[in-house]
């Protein structure tokens, strides 16, 4: 079983070695681990030597999904309250095509905690919180993200990993990564 | 042809109007626009009747784009410098379908530019920027948003339209939104 590891680990000081081990951990529980930065099997098509560079790998990244079985998201927070864009956006490329999702993340405070810590959350009469630009908040605890994240992989059959860790620890804990792996393991060989 | 309007319109203090104007100008250019928030035809499935409502939710948006000709997303960004996480996702569900995606903005600074406005960016002496936690900024000017968003849309052959606006119009003027869609339909037509 093939399983696409996406997440913004491909933005660490040393992404090599991070999907070194994220795929070492893959194999331990009898998965193959592919990375985002992995060539493709034969290389990429002719057709796409005039593309950007930038859109070169965006086509990669895509026929890697397309070529996994299931695919596993780090959904620790980046740079926001949400997940990484680019590995929200290959969650929902893998969902369509109806392959089960799985997500981790070292955050276990929901989404509406989490967003209402980082801006200025307001609440109106109508017991909604809105952010300064009047925005609503979704207020779905203990969802751990946008609902059409945790949704996706609920209806999947996925499962969704958290663990409270210090944000010191973001980057570098792969324990919530290895029981989302065990977990996986067990649903697609189950 | 049926369009799904993807964005964080939904979190509007009006999305019902909101969704008539989008509606509007959908219909002017001969498309269907399908909002969010919409009924499915003939309801919601029964099956669905015990999920958590964030789920259904989840499930109804995901039918919705399953229902669709094309999907148009507002990127508009979205407390941080990439789009709304929902939007992103449907945008890489509907890419998965390999039917056109589409995308407006109404903010036209790169990816590039944004992120390093918001974040600590650090120039690096290999050349590249990375934020406080080291994590690398991803630096293809003039892409618009992650490179999976601006890479899909190109790939589908769909365009992302950006008007360069203050952001105290970020969710009101529609001018960007226009002209998408006025591009989106010569090119579901032609």
């Amino acid at each position: 079983m093939r399983l696409y590891l996406a997440g913004p680990d491909v933005f660490l000081p040393n992404p090599l070695a991070r999907a070194a081990a994220l795929k070492a951990i893959c194999a331990r529980h009898g998965l193959a681990g592919v990375f985002p930065l992995d060539d493709l099997a034969g290389g990429d098509p002719p057709a796409w030597a005039d593309l950007p560079g930038a859109y070169r790998i965006a086509r990669r990244n895509e026929a890697h999904i397309a070529g996994c079985d299931a695919l596993v998201a780090n959904l620790t927070p980046f740079r926001g309250p949400s997940a990484d864009a680019g590995t929200v956006f290959e969650l929902g490329f893998m969902r369509a095509l109806g392959r089960p999702v799985f997500g981790w993340s070292n955050a276990a405070a929901s989404f509406a905690a989490r967003t209402r810590a980082a801006f200025s959350a307001t609440a109106h009469a109508d017991g909604t919180w809105r952010d300064a630009e009047g925005m609503l908040m979704e207020d779905f605890a203990p969802l751990s993200d946008n609902l059409m994240i945790d949704g996706a992989i609920a209806a999947s059959g996925g499962v969704l990993v958290t663990r409270d860790l210090p944000r010191t620890e973001a980057w570098t804990s792969l324990v919530a990564f290895e029981a989302c792996i065990e977990a996986a393991a067990g649903r697609l060989k189950g």
